[in-house]
């Protein structure tokens, strides 16, 4: 078997993000070119970093294709376009695009996300599809209140999600999110957990591969730190992982994927959410793992032999570093941080800072979780940015 | 004490090879801009990694100005710009250079950089400035037979250098180096060593941090391989590091410096050769240190504190990938490298591919620089570039 890497060959990223940057520093490091399409004006993390680049919106298919058409290979960055736009645009400009469209048509939605996963016989949470003052009344009476409301597709860090504890909250929720509208709306049952877990896979024709389950902590819907491995038995680790391998096979995955989990008390896991891209949840394996989770998306999508995705040291822990102040972006008191040993920092390089904005990120490797976790809070408290 | 980093910052490289181009990704990954000032027309592996570009000659004062007056901060990849034209870039552009042009100017030619050293107690290979054929002929019997005749400034990978065995050979290369044309030549005595060594340092006013000492292997004057630690006694190791600490203070360098040296067979260490750049004894540091030669060349730079320089595992051996055919650059049989855990490719960008040309690079980690050196051997051995 042989590979074939090219200088002249230019993989572009769908979405200008920090997830886009940090694999685009691995596309770099393979020799290979980058391009980058964004939906918006201002200069974005990854524009810096290519002259190679296109702009219009995600259902401009005109824009995508000709941004397609100076590309060999198109990836994600995103779960923000439709699959069917993925599919003319992979079709009209005979560029290949991985992850696959079919394979994220299986999970743009939330509906038939859990359908699929379902279907593959992954637990899932009991969720339904809610159109009436009646089915949303129903649904409570069935799997008790509070339970969530979610916008089928285009939700992140909580946006798109409601918590409701009454029918009048329900009613009105479910007018925010847009289901009078005809946007359609999912209830779900809320799962009082003991664990947020997360495993990425990476998966192409050459293999699969499971990174070790991690434990998301979140705060106020948004994820501020992630523990690995996470703090529960290895045989329930294993099993997230198998899942989650699963689960990627379920759609015939190309590329890296991400899974969210719960736990509950009495043992379960359940599948929450999918991401047919690197995640948060992953940014630890940059240092943390011998092969990080945005060289396996590069290898994944360019169907080379996938690298290992073993811990380097006993722990990792990732910090998240939102945004502190409102201004352009710049980031101080991050000496300590930077001092400590086996502490990497990362920034994503946007321009403009606001309070809760993912601008970057700390990693810590150690022996043990718990610790690492108070030491790279301790480290990071005092960062402005 | 507080440190700030900027979005809106731009670290501007003079020169845009490979060096440029790892560095670059570590500028990026603290959030800041890459700008790149390169001598050729052609698509260099950096320019296909920022839209700043600059072009004009090394000698091209306005070019350079113009260039500088776009950056932050610049600094350098290349040692072939002369000092007093960094410093007069540095005047008029109101653009700090780091290495300073002052420090640059005590290594900038073979005869300076060998006074510098020696002055500061650092042991350098015998040699003097010679310029006519009578002191080519004193210094071979002085020295013994053969020496060597070397372009005092320009010189790298063996280009610009000359061994020569009789008073007739130094003669017709001490006229081919240009001797004749007013060009300074420095002859050196043949230092019969058992090891060629490395180490790196970077500094800057938070502190000091060297590199484990490496071994060098080379073959017709090009680096083919690195293995750390050398093969040598620890207290030797040691010694070297102290000597490229004390080589590094003694210019007053802020950045990343690389120093070479003859360890002779009756033990005695020579410093042999400076860089005030990333070097390639160095880039083994991406994965096998916890704080890469490139990290610390951008933190030096900007006055972050320096990371730690220690092996993540007892050893790591690079494999430099040298262009086996005349073509558009690809690599071919790179699999069995890519599989390998611990094993990590490294390709540089750069558009054509010659014989001998450095294409790229191979990283094995592991317990036993022997043993992995045998093996990233046999992993890369059939690899086409």
């Amino acid at each position: 078997m042989s590979t074939s890497l090219r200088s002249d060959f230019t993989l572009g990223f769908l979405g200008a993000g920090q997830l886009a940057r940090m694999s685009a520093v691995q596309a770099f490091r393979f020799g290979i070119q980058v391009a980058v399409y964004s939906d918006r004006r201002e200069n974005e993390p990854v524009q810096f970093m290519t002259p190679q680049t296109g702009n219009g919106s995600f259902s401009d298919i005109d824009a995508m294709v000709s941004f397609a058409k100076r590309c060999d290979l198109i990836t994600l960055e995103n779960e923000f376009i439709d699959s069917n736009v993925l599919q003319k645009v992979q079709e009209l400009s005979h560029t290949p695009i991985y992850p696959a469209p079919e394979s994220f048509a299986l999970i743009e939605n939330k509906l038939i996300e859990k359908q699929t996963f379902e279907n593959a016989g992954i637990p899932v949470t009991p969720y339904a599809l809610v159109d009436s003052e009646t089915s949303l009344q129903e649904f409570g009476d069935k799997y008790g209140w509070p339970y969530l409301l979610k916008s089928s597709k285009g939700g992140y860090d909580g946006y798109g999600n409601e918590k409701v504890n009454t029918p009048v909250e329900a009613l009105k929720a479910f007018q925010q999110l847009g289901g009078k509208a005809g946007h359609d709306i999912l209830a779900e049952a809320f799962v009082d957990f003991s664990h947020e877990l997360a495993v990425q896979v990476a998966r192409n024709k050459t293999g699969t591969a499971a990174y070790p389950c991690c434990e998301t902590i979140q705060q106020n819907h948004i994820c501020i730190a992630v523990k690995t491995p996470a703090p529960i038995s290895t045989a329930m680790q294993k099993k997230a992982e198998e899942l989650a391998v699963a689960a990627t096979e379920a759609i015939d995955g190309k590329g890296i994927f991400a899974f969210e989990f719960f736990l509950t008390h009495d043992g379960k896991l359940l599948l929450n959410e999918s991401a047919p891209r690197p995640h948060n949840s992953g940014h630890y394996s940059i240092e943390g793992c011998i092969t990080s989770q945005f060289e396996n998306h590069v290898r994944a999508v360019l169907d080379l032999p996938l690298g290992d995705t073993s811990l380097r040291k006993p722990a990792a822990v990732m910090i998240n570093l939102l945004g502190t102040d409102q201004r352009p972006s710049q980031i101080d008191q991050a000496w300590h941080a930077l001092q400590k040993s086996d502490g990497h920092l990362h920034l994503y390089g946007k321009l403009q800072s606001k309070p809760g904005r993912k601008m970057g990120h700390y990693t810590l490797l150690g022996n043990d979780a718990d610790k690492l976790y108070s030491e790279a809070k301790s480290l990071t408290k005092d960062i402005r940015i």
